[in-house]
């Protein structure tokens, strides 16, 4: 066995000793090797700097059947299990280990199991992660799916719990743009949680993933959920809440985005719903900046994605535009207003052949002028 | 004639002769008495740093007549002209004597034309300026009437302009409260604008003032409004917008706010409604802080008023208290949250008293718990 995989399987059995973001664990981790503690916690031997909690002893009397009931049910499901250091494993998540405790849960994930066709690391280079009340308003539910939809559009993915309301309208926004999205989970990444979103989460696996660092078959209980939040916040650039009441656990993972630095974001609403309190709050408190809408959240996450979005799958629309039309779009930019003489200059078309194009692509609504210059618009007709 | 007799007048020649905002008047006024200004415009001649511009000699051929007609139309009116240094004159006015012009306009009026009871100095030792869309939604409408109510009711006159929209609804959150409230008309104060305004402005004068810079009898015109705008913004501790378009005036309103030091706020809304787009981005871009409530608006006002809030009018509902509730109630805060023992300490009851008090303050929900202790509740049942 490669020492790789020694440490991945040891990482594993850890899991199933040690509740996964349990705040002792980083420190653990930076001072042994995860065999070692695997093996110290076996055995009952306290080991520099720790005497083994009684939990977790009790824990390891059982850890080879459990092991092999967890590998088991990960294979019959399709997981897959990455370590920190395997070529899937998101930079992002490390941040975790350097930052304290909130609601007791701290560091990264001892690995994470992964359900779908989607590259992790590939996939949350550029996300964002949007989260909000399980009783959202309509209101919210259609603000969360736009903006999953925007995002997803702009090359962004949009990472979420897949709980009821808001995290389940960003995630099919995504998929309604045929984008990739990824859930975590505060259980097992083979179990359908809740129950009613099996679909869901099985449309998630098929076009991004379902994580957990939660073994299959764990189920989930409150502390999970908000050790849960943190990975969300950790693996994304930047959190949106667009529905929260002043104690939602969704301002928790804001407040985690906030203390990894991320960029923290809130959409507001009516200040007749209570529904939209916690995000008004954030806002007011400086913990979020206002955004209304997925191009205000790109200027926010500006600079923050691993590079610029390649040219989107392409579309039928555009395959059907004259050759100038498609090649002054190239000059154009999402954030950016750009003026007719630079795009002109930057795709080597005349600025008579741009104005024409312009027009006929702001009639297509494929472009929109904005004060003295133009801009791409947010979403292009995939039809 | 008195010199305070002489200026006032001067001052009010002056308005006739140069339209009121004009950015020149500020310089002038520090260098020469207005009844220099007034002779060397009437005689043609120039003077040290000014050549009399031509709309303004051209003013002068009938002053002595249109000072007559004005003076005319103020009595018959009940017009009262006051200027700095009289004792209703609001010396945040001054302010603006040493700002930069904003569309084309700046300075502290010549004088104010009063029309109805109130003191204009007392009236906005303590005043907030809420401005808005013409053409707000019902929301907007709604939240413009509630933040007038719990301003009104919490001792803070609303400052508006009776245009169409916001600024009705927040003078008549104001009168509903049975509080003063001041208007701040584009036109002379004598004219009823917009027409269908006439009661609204008629119960303003009645309850506080409706003010205007310009003389009786002149119509609004579209500069007049911006230079207006200056004046609600400066007479105000704080300016909040509650809902605008992108383009709206009222942010012309909030920006010279800011630009005065003064604070400066918005009322979200929901990011689906364009009314409500000037408000989000003065709040994305840092111009003013979010604001949802009344008691929202006064922590962020907190010391700039002059004292804080006498005891409001006697209501019923609280004459029908036991005097331990009643007394109990001088404990409480609209905006700092007081612990049990704190009250009792001030107010001089047991803390057995106080918690008898409290329960049935609550349920007549006069105050409300606030995490640890409590507060008074925003509006007390005047009925």
């Amino acid at each position: 066995m490669s020492h790789a995989t020694e440490t991945s399987r040891d990482r594993l059995a850890l899991c199933l000793l040690v509740e996964p973001g349990d705040p002792r664990l980083p420190e653990l981790l930076a001072a042994h090797e995860p065999g070692r503690l695997v093996s110290a916690i076996r055995g009952g031997r306290g080991i520099p700097g720790l005497t083994v909690p009684q939990a977790w002893g009790e824990r390891a009397h059982d850890l080879d059947q459990r092991l092999a009931q967890c590998l088991d049910r990960a294979g019959r499901n399709n997981l897959r299990w990455i370590v920190p250091g395997d070529p899937e494993w998101p930079a992002r998540l490390d941040d975790l280990d350097h930052v304290d405790p909130l609601h007791g849960t701290t560091g990264a994930p001892l690995g994470l199991w992964l359900r779908g066709t989607g590259d992790l690391a590939e996939l949350t280079a550029r996300s964002v992660a949007i989260v909000g009340a399980r009783s959202c308003t309509t209101y919210g539910a259609e603000c969360a799916s736009d903006l999953g939809a925007d995002l997803t559009d702009a090359g962004w993915t949009v990472v979420s719990g897949a709980a009821y309301g808001i995290d389940a309208c960003a995630h099919r926004g995504a998929l309604a743009m045929a984008g990739p999205t990824v859930a975590v989970l505060a259980c097992g990444a083979d179990i359908d949680y809740p129950r009613s979103h099996s679909s869901l989460l099985g449309r998630i696996a098929e076009e991004g993933l379902v994580i957990s660092e939660q073994p299959p078959g764990q189920v989930p209980m409150r502390p999970r959920f908000l050790s849960r939040n943190r990975i969300i916040a950790a693996l994304s650039a930047g959190t949106v809440v667009v529905e929260a009441a002043v104690r939602s656990g969704s301002l928790n993972t804001l407040h985690r985005a906030d203390q990894l630095g991320r960029v923290t974001m809130a959409l507001p609403g009516p200040v007749t719903s209570v529904a939209s309190g916690g995000a008004h709050a954030a806002v007011r408190d400086g913990r979020a900046v206002l955004v209304t809408n997925g191009r205000e959240v790109l200027q926010e996450l500006r600079g923050l994605g691993a590079e610029e979005p390649v040219a989107p799958v392409a579309l039928t629309e555009l395959d059907r535009l004259p050759a100038a039309a498609r090649t002054t779009l190239d000059g154009l930019d999402w954030l950016a207003v750009r003026s007719m003489a630079q795009i002109a200059r930057d795709v080597g078309l005349t600025a008579r052949e741009v104005r024409a194009a312009l027009a006929l692509l702001e009639r297509r609504e494929l472009v929109a002028r904005q004060g003295e210059g133009w801009v791409l618009l947010r979403r292009a007709d995939t039809a």
